[in-house]
């Protein structure tokens, strides 16, 4: 058979998620301005993206809106603010939001899907929290969402809990699940035995895998390819990889990684320069030493967070002596 | 067949070659303190790192000692003053010095194996230069030195060319030829496709396979990690990935990698806390978004350097209009 050049063409039905209002709000408590919520609205348009996910539909309960930005909680008040002209058919753009089990009063927040600008609902759960998260994605669906389940934390649970997880999503209407890399550990190989023990649970189905990727090691870009190359057909990212800690793949590599011309990169790189570069002014993000040592370890980077926010933030020695004597 | 976990160990003969004084000296034009190359080299000897490539042996006439530090030269009386104590077979590390074809007076500069520390050439060509390498290849070899070759800037040559330099190398003395990725263009597919085509080529002369990779594209890591997995068993790497421009892999999350349980972690944050990190004070390295441009355009990096040196250096729109034009 003759060789062919698979990195210059595409597969149609392969899109991308816009998780920088949502995941990467975890650096600023979601406080971002309406300005920045447009901009990168606009620019998920401009740009092709197919989704973007605006925020949490979060409970008022646990977090307070005396601490929290609009975009923990995603009110229809403060979607129809920002994006209430949204239209899914002109703009090619489905509007998603995260609810956490656990964290959502699902059943009070989220309306009927005729009556939000919202298209999609990501279920984040950990593995305890299965039985929830199918209410959630059952609920959701009855109102007429597409969704999605989000198992977070996937390289820190068992493989027969695992198991039990993908038994539980296959059956539901999610119309995809995740592999969630939280904590950035992920090697190749890890995305490449998750990857086949996903797509396997859910033959079948017609579910898509998705790959949500963080960058503690440097690998949220290439973990995200290397699912694609596998066949996953849906993929995270966030622009200039904002999130908390070392953050998410970002999106202005993604984007030029994929090849279907419907992808515009330089809406990207403007907003890039005129919002989310300025914002390192006041957050740090990216795959600092202290996140290295966390991806590398299997551990929530909350640790690094706590010790890059402290005095001794660059005393990169005395935080591998503490995490090495906590393990 | 029982599915095992590879990566938890390791293949003890896989090498790691430091060369952040070498590569990482294009950054600074070499003018490194004799402080800081011992501490790198200290810390190689610490962390179990098999080679350390500590400068250019390059030609005095084409470059100048009033522009360039000792490291761009290494000329014996330097390498003396600073690592003349070096015991190879007492500390397990090897020295090597890098000779770029067409700037190294190599027949005057390069003297036997046995009156220098260095024990390893590496000869760094571009495809029309083979010829060339070849004979720096031999003559080193001669002089009792340990050789590889190092191909350039492979992303941006013909599959033929490619083919012709293998050829070339593969009767050579050459213990290895690498991969050398010099824009940061490669993607996992490329490094799949560049490690067969080499290795087919080398089958049955006993030489290994190198990686070479920069992170213009956050790839660095995620390909040498790619070619490992394939069977390359030398890897490059510098500490914090100081480099030009994007810069290297960084040999922290290398070594995290790796499950040869010589390496030791330790160390190496110890100098990126002490010597490395307090280098970003004066310099900048790192994946950039005018590094990602340039990677994903397959364009050496210098336009982007450039860049960032003038006052202009966060219009990124304007950079990426600029280099679209030039395409």
């Amino acid at each position: 058979m003759a060789e062919t050049a698979p990195w210059i063409t595409y597969r149609p039905e392969l899109t991308v998620l816009d998780c920088t209002i949502r995941d990467g709000g975890l650096v600023n408590d979601h406080l971002f301005s309406d300005t920045f919520v447009r901009a990168v609205y606009d620019t998920c348009v401009e740009a092709g993206i197919d989704y973007m996910e605006i925020g949490y539909k979060n409970s008022h309960n646990v977090f307070s809106s005396d601490d929290y930005g609009p975009w923990k909680f995603c009110d229809e008040e403060d979607l129809n603010r920002v994006v209430g002209d949204h239209d899914a058919e002109k703009t090619g753009l489905k509007l998603a939001a995260m609810a956490d089990a656990g964290k959502s009063d699902w059943r009070e927040q989220i309306v009927p899907c005729n009556e939000s600008v919202l298209d999609l609902i990501r279920v984040a759960f950990y593995a305890h929290q299965v039985s929830e998260a199918i209410e959630m994605i059952e609920h959701c669906h009855s109102l007429g969402y597409e969704t999605m389940a989000n198992l977070m934390a996937v390289s820190n649970i068992e493989d027969v809990e695992i198991d039990t997880v993908l038994a539980a999503v296959a059956p539901s209407p999610a119309a995809a699940i995740a592999i969630v890399d939280s904590f950035g550990h992920l090697y190749r190989e890890n995305i490449d035995r998750l990857y086949k023990r996903y797509a396997e649970a859910m033959e079948g189905t017609g579910k898509e895998i998705a790959i949500h990727a963080h960058n503690n090691q440097q690998l949220a870009f290439a973990n995200t390819i290397e699912a694609i190359i596998l066949g996953a057909n849906r993929a995270d990212a966030t622009m200039a990889g904002l999130g908390r800690g070392a953050g998410n793949c970002p999106m202005e590599l993604l984007l030029g990684f994929l090849r279907n011309p419907k992808f515009k990169l330089r809406p990207l790189i403007k907003l890039l320069e005129l919002h989310v570069e300025p914002l390192r002014k006041q957050y740090q993000w990216g795959a600092l030493i202290p996140y290295n040592i966390t991806g590398q370890m299997n551990l929530h980077p909350r640790s690094a967070i706590q010790f890059l926010a402290s005095d001794e933030s660059e005393c990169y020695t005395k935080f591998y002596d503490q995490i090495l004597a906590d393990v």
